[in-house]
């Protein structure tokens, strides 16, 4: 693989130019080479300034082309009008590995620095030459003292890698992440990205766990399918930031509005087995947790505490984080009840002070841990105790006791909460051990569990099914129908839509256009009443807002009456629309409202958008999504996991609805999304879910007109 | 106020009892006496134990009854089957403070443990003597050196009060709490429980923020009562713990079901202007950013930051806890934009790394802190900045820079995110500063923000609106239909709780009952169609479920046909169901069906539920709890938090409801709770709210038969 090698370059260099850099040294100087050299790197440096001369003791080259060794990495840290013609340079020097740091070039306000960032791109392309950066601190590789930093700092040495967009991630390595191996800062990403360093050190031996902290994403389809070869190998954990709402890209139909960016991305992350870090200050007890415990085979947590207090806390935790109290088998509680005093009503959060305190806390931990870990009905446990002396003379200190314990089973992890004031000190002694993680407090103990869970679970044992095509789809009756509205400029289309999803072989209700009432009159008698009455109008984007709609037609009398009133309404709504006329449906009502549509995404492209339809789409946000295309169980999944599911499945009194049809139509819609890049964004809503087969009731098309 | 005269007996002893003390002394003895001794306690300590003596060089006195001097607190240490004669033996002395430290009485699980517990409650009644506890490490008061804990622990003094109901809130104080002034550990609460320690707090000079570690409450509504008038006077935070599900009640209809516990204490803290915290993690912080800030105006937060990764990261939690990111003035902007590089675009958050390089990083912290406090567009800001080194020797340093352009905008919080390894050390020069605080995440300090926001908004100024009993109900008349109902051994009043709501002015749709089709087809006569039919059995608890309603009935023909189907329905359903007709009813569909309801909690006494109605309740779960009775504005208050609140505006073509009619139906729901305590539970769904007026369409009521 081409790109381990490539990257090498980056990371482990045998020779580094540093080009633009500083003869100011000193705190406060930021001079990339006095870092590096504090770094302990032991490979050559080729310091570059066009006035020579020497800084720190080494000679200074007037130009990069000067430089009489092999250079495996250059680092630019020039004024930015200068990096252009260095990076050329670089690539006529057949150096294979360049860091820009210079900031100003996408990250800037002005035309000039994307002027400088497209020269960048076009004067490497074809070359040998490979970019990490420019607005990066660039590479730092605790293994081997390589840094290129401009900030000093310290972390500590850990099996994590780090792929980032922010230099605080590694800077700030030791707070952030717990400790760092190889950290690589993609800054504005003018070449190199996510998918080849996740690669990179998914393949590096000295790396267990992988972080990604992720601004923006390039090329997302190539990335979920890298992932999707690296998570089974190893954790992937993401630091997705900018999910607030001003992110949210402005949008014209349900499923624009609703595919906010950051479900989509917790969505690619889901599907690709990446593990997506909600909160930043979880992030170092994470990749403890990834670098401790081997193994989590389910879901129920025993607790094991000093304070009755703090496993009520424990078990609040636990279950906000989706695990359960594990029930103790009844041999279990037996042993316990040996232990503790007579009055004492065992159960699980497992109390132990009071026997603790007649017989000794140390070894009433190592019966009661030994026997909770031993159960069946344990899958993990959390011991809680304090942490109020210091734990080289705190008579309660238990480090050693839980160790020997835990140690003897690996598969199933021993988490400690410690609360007190030295709780840092035993957090660093049960690090040191490596066989038990010491976590902050029990709702982070629980939330790493969890992940821990999910990751054992589901993502490590993960086979990915295939995806199939459906088979009877109308590609070019799709296309056509398209087309012919995009040739008379509709923005949106709406009857036509259905006929789109109807090509792709998903039922539509019966239906006809009539542009009299005549004509209205006839189609609802060869329908057959009750019949529905929608005005057809590629101005009219929300029909029952502009009363454009009347259901539950029984006759020709009303027919007549409801077809005037709805022109009348559409017209009050909407002088100047265009009417085509008013779409003429079987009235059906038996059935449950989803929507299902989907749009294309700048960063995943085609995504799908399934949840709870009708009124309360927008209301309740009972919302998931998937990239497209689906495979028939992740389109079983999307249906389960919203509230809506219960509707379906018949709460309530209602008639379950047909799941397998609706599937069918999932899996439908996505082929269509892929099929047809046209489509910005489509939906039907309602969808109507039937006691058999599902049926589109309304339906928007937004046709793509940009080249 | 009596109770603080009292209150100061245990927090204030001149002199203490400790009674039951071990001969057995040093680490791992947890001797209450050692302990005392090693707090520094200066007033006089008499040493009891039968075995007389002397240890740690203090005389023991064998009884209590043999001390020759006053005493003021007594704390009792001996095994429980002792403990009831050495209250007794208290009672006797006049000795007014008695903590007791021993555990096993309604904390065990035998039945000894509950007799003794009820027998030392039998004891102080009617006597001078109050106690904490049993099952607490008692009190802890860092100001006069007062600890009757007997475990080991340091802890920071700091103006905070907490009552808690396990000691590692005491113990593990400065971990969980950041520092501790008084501590009262309440532990079984046998006597004395939050209510008073509030109250005593709330009045104490040293003290500025209350914290309450709460896992269950006693008569909640007096404690309620005092919190209103504690609450504008000094923040009072609450960690209250048990909130997992475990711990909710059974309940058999959708009101009970729907009052989960949890969000019953939610409810009653933000009646009260109690503010919850939802993480333990947070507290400390929490307390710090009470201490330090005076004031917070408004939600507009700017963000300056060393890092625009960190920026990003920032503005994210701040749109996660329900602030604004500042829109900077004009002037601020054309300020900044002096400063930074040209190539910068200047905004929030403001990235001050760039300049700070190129003009040295204390200078433009200063100058661009002072411009944006400066804004009047913003009510706070966040600094983010790096602890990569220790800050005695770090050039990043700003600590001082930072509290200097603070402390000039004292109603404007300037805080502080520093990450990187040395947090710590900058959180505590800050701490030691007193005018900013320093944050260990952005997430947390978002949060405190967000809380302290609320706090000066809307608790701090309020005035609590003074509740107005509607006038025209029929408290005789709804007491006597429940009583009949109670008469005929009825679980569950079904067609008669309609009668009981419309006694209390709610309106309800126009109905009666028919026992044969004849006396069915007479009703439906006389409301005029179309009607609907509805099962009316005590037995059937959901009508839908049981096929036991039909719509929509536009004719004779038709309801004739329905009154069998229903009879079928409902004998086919139940068998054995006493069926007392079928109730014709007006059939009304126009409007929005919410639930309307209530139960007695057996902390809170009469609590509301209001939400979305109809088949979706349950599903969707958009509903709201308060503590009845309730004002108009609060009833406004639960009509605005719901989801549905955007249904009833008119949202997507509904017609607008009337929510005036709907505020009346609350404050109504909430007297009836008030008036009758009889009963369980309420709830009418739907209850559908028209353009004009609310109509009560279905409902039930579970009549309490206890005594």
């Amino acid at each position: 693989m081409g790109h381990h090698i490539l990257l090498d370059s980056f990371v482990n260099p045998q020779s580094i130019a540093v080009i633009g850099v500083s003869s100011r040294t000193g705190p406060g100087t930021f001079n990339v080479l006095e870092r590096m050299l504090a770094s302990g790197y032991q490979g050559v440096i080729y310091p570059v300034n066009p006035r020579g001369g020497s800084i720190l003791g080494l000679k200074v080259y007037k130009s990069v082309k000067d430089i009489d060794g092999h250079v495996d990495l250059a680092v630019i840290a020039t004024p930015r009008t200068a990096v252009p013609g260095v990076v050329k340079q670089c690539t006529e020097m057949g150096i294979k590995a360049v860091v820009i740091i210079t900031q100003g070039f996408s990250d800037a306000h002005d035309e000039a620095g994307m002027l400088m960032h497209q020269e960048i791109v076009n004067t490497i392309r074809g070359t040998k030459t490979r970019v990490v950066g420019p607005n990066t601190i660039g590479i730092v590789n605790t293994f081997a003292n390589v840094d290129t930093s401009f900030v000093s700092f310290n972390t500590r040495t850990s099996p994590v890698g780090i792929v980032c967009q922010s230099g605080i991630l590694l800077n700030a390595s030791q707070d952030f992440a717990g400790g760092l191996g190889i950290g690589i800062d993609i800054g504005n990403t003018c070449d190199i990205g996510f998918t080849e360093c996740m690669e990179y050190l998914a393949d590096h031996d000295q790396i267990q766990v992988i972080n990604l902290h992720m601004e923006g994403l390039r090329d997302g389809r190539r990335f979920l399918a890298a992932a999707r070869e690296v998570t089974p190998r190893k954790p992937v954990l993401v630091l997705k930031t900018g999910s607030s709402e001003e992110g949210a890209r402005a949008a014209s139909s349900h499923s624009g509005s609703l595919a906010g960016e950051d479900a989509v991305f917790s969505a690619a992350f889901a599907q690709s087995g990446i593990i997506r870090v909600e909160d930043s200050t979880r992030l170092a007890e994470l990749n403890q947790t990834f670098i401790t415990y081997r193994q989590m085979k389910g879901k129920r947590i025993a607790f094991m505490t000093i304070s009755g207090g703090a496993g009520i806390m424990a078990v609040d935790a636990c279950s906000k984080n989706g695990l359960k109290a594990a029930r103790l088998s009844d041999q279990t509680i037996t042993a316990l009840a040996g232990i503790f005093p007579d009055w004492m009503k065992v159960g699980n959060p497992a109390d132990i002070w009071p026997a603790g305190m007649a017989k000794g806390y140390g070894k009433i931990t190592a019966l009661a841990l030994d026997k909770i870990l031993a159960d069946d009905n344990v899958d993990a446990v959390l011991c809680a105790t304090t942490g109020y002396l210091d734990p080289a003379n705190d008579p309660l200190n238990t480090i050693d006791v839980i160790n020997d314990i835990a140690a003897r089973y690996p598969d199933k992890p021993t988490a400690v909460w410690v609360f007190g004031p030295h709780k840092q000190q035993y957090a660093k002694k049960f690090r040191d051990a490596k066989v038990a993680v010491a976590y902050n407090s029990p709702e982070s103990a629980l939330y790493c569990l969890a992940k821990l869970y999910q990751y054992h679970s589901t993502i490590k044992e993960q086979q990915y099914e295939l995806y199939q095509a459906p088979q009877d789809t109308n590609h070019a009756g799709a296309a056509a129908i398209i087309a012919a509205g995009m040739g008379n400029h509709i923005t949106a289309l709406n009857e036509q839509a259905l006929d789109v999803v109807e090509a792709y072989g998903i039922p539509v209700v019966r239906r006809g256009l009539a542009q009299t009432p005549e004509q209205a009159l006839q189609l609802a008698e060869d329908l057959g009443y009750p019949v529905a009455l929608k005005i057809a109008s590629s101005d009219i984007t929300h029909k029952s807002d502009a009363g454009g709609v009347i259901l539950n037609i029984k006759s020709g009398y009303e027919l007549v009456k409801a077809y005037d009133k709805i022109m009348q309404n559409a017209l009050a709504h909407r002088p100047d629309a265009r009417i085509n006329g008013v779409l003429v449906q079987s009235q059906i009502t038996r059935g449950t409202e989803v929507i299902l549509g989907g749009r294309q995404d700048p960063q995943f492209g085609p995504v799908l958008v399934y949840g709870l339809g009708g009124i309360y789409t927008e209301l309740v946000r009972d919302v998931t999504f998937r990239i497209a295309p689906v495979t028939r169980d992740e389109a079983l999944e999307m249906i389960k996991e919203t509230q809506s599911y219960k509707i379906l499945s018949g709460a309530r009194g209602q008639e379950p609805g047909d799941i397998e049809g609706l599937v069918d139509c999932i899996v439908r819609m996505g082929a269509l999304l892929c099929d047809l890049p046209e489509i910005t964004e489509v939906d039907i809503n309602p969808l109507l879910v039937k006691p058999s087969g599902c049926l589109a009731l309304d339906a928007r098309l937004i046709p793509a007109y940009r080249e």
